[in-house]
């Protein structure tokens, strides 16, 4: 069995917990029952021998298919890891939907991508990543009572992504807690009309509208304090071609889109100017989760 | 000289400050030039003595007659208003747009929509209504020192608009003033990721989803406090039928969404229980401002 998911940008703009889109930069992972249990990572992750031993994915997978089956059994894992971790392009979301939907793929249970969505919200209380990664394209997402309702806008390739990924991570934990606890009504309402406006933006393909609806009150800046040079990134992204440009998730990295004609120059600009970052040009994908017996 | 302005629904649902859609009910002017300045007003504010006396409408189409010509000039007014005062239904905003249109259309000086949006917005300082008044359809639309930036869908024939208009105006000063100054971030993302999603929801025409998204958290109850029967309104209309229902403006008028086909039965449920409200079943109106010569 052959699972893949796509990374993911979200908390896109100023649409903080709610606006998220799916990237082609995909982690895969293989499946087959053995007489041993194994797993072995390639690509990001693969040093890291502590991922090995107490392993998310595993662990959500057994959990899910005991459930189903009532057994326990081996397999070999064979991971292809492409998305970075902690770098705010959801490996994490990733991980969680690649391992439930494995466990169904597993125990012969065909599950609906809606149900899917749903039970990763109990891994991941915040819908922004997990829904492109299984919807694939932009998402608007909301949880009301445990249930996930989202929409989906499938991505044109007139445009496209340019991610910077800095050395090192910003950490969610201490991101998150260099947020206020409450917003003036003035904030509310910039971050409010911005999040609708990005949100028609994309669905009517205005993207000239993007650069002013992308902007933010709640949350970002406070994060790039934590990595000032993502404050000259994003201004040299904007003055280079970025039609928006703004913090994937809660960081470290960065999510620029741009015309695919003017690809090729700002990200030539990005990494001269940081050498240290990885900077990709990505298709935006339409796909989402892609499960293969 | 003929000037049509609609009707409009603002801070729709969640969108506090942003989301407004025009209805096909409109405010017309007749203007001509004339030895002795008369005004007369049909249909709604007819019989207000005060608002002959002190015209908003005058006094801004002098400014700007002014302000283009030079001269100060005698003229006819012959008002024909449909639009109530003081609901909720944006009567002062088509009465601001309607007189700069004028006084460009009086001075022969042609002025296109965005133009006129800028102009009105220094009378109005929210655009949610405004925006729909003069571009007609759903809009999205935020400030950004002092330039409106909107996006507009054309709303389709299959849905309606019930207004239910009660027989007396919620305060707007006295409204405000029962709103928090901050909003804890929970409440903030409540808005955020329900106002994005209902701007998705109608850039898509997926109906069905407007019931989730319409909700808000920031004004609407502490505003139908003031008029408790709203509460038992907005729990019938959404009973039968409604795929939204929510606060106009700052009321007290209540807007409701139907599929057309749902629309004669839900008016007559609420013209049974409500009859002292005026019920009016609307085609949405894409059009917006109209002149002629």
């Amino acid at each position: 069995m052959y699972i893949s998911v796509p990374a993911t940008s979200a908390n896109l703009g100023p649409g903080f917990d709610t606006l998220g889109v799916a990237l082609d930069l995909r982690n895969e992972v293989e499946i087959r029952r053995s007489r041993f249990f194994s797993v072995s990572i390639r690509g990001e992750g693969a040093n890291n021998v502590r991922l090995k031993g107490n392993n998310l994915f595993i662990s959500i997978f057994n959990e899910h298919y005991r459930k189903l089956t009532g057994r326990q059994e081996k397999f070999r894992f064979t991971f292809y890891n492409k998305i970075p971790l902690s770098r705010g392009l959801g490996s994490s979301s990733a991980v969680i939907v690649s391992a439930i939907a494995a466990a169904y793929g597993a125990a012969g249970v065909s599950i609906p991508k809606e149900k899917l969505l749903n039970l990763a919200l109990t891994y991941e209380p915040h819908p922004d990543n997990i829904t492109p990664a299984i919807m694939g394209g932009f998402n608007v997402a909301l949880v009301e009572r445990g249930i996930v309702y989202s929409l989906k806008k499938e991505m044109p390739k007139e445009v496209q992504a340019i991610v910077a990924i800095p050395d090192r991570p910003i950490s969610t934990a201490s991101s998150r807690k260099r947020l206020p606890k409450r917003y003036t009504t003035q904030d509310v309402v910039f971050n409010l009309s911005h999040s609708s406006l990005l949100t028609a933006a994309i669905f009517a393909e205005r993207w000239e509208m993007l650069r002013i609806a992308a902007k933010d009150r709640l949350h970002q800046s406070l994060r790039m304090e934590a990595m000032p040079e993502l404050f000259t990134l994003q201004r040299i992204a904007l003055d280079n071609g970025a039609l928006m440009s703004t913090l994937s998730g809660s960081g470290s990295t960065f999510f620029n889109m741009v015309y695919a004609k003017d690809a090729p120059r700002l990200e030539g600009v990005l990494k001269e100017r940081f050498p240290n970052f990885k900077i990709y040009t990505l298709n935006f994908d339409n796909e989402g989760l892609i499960l293969r017996d």
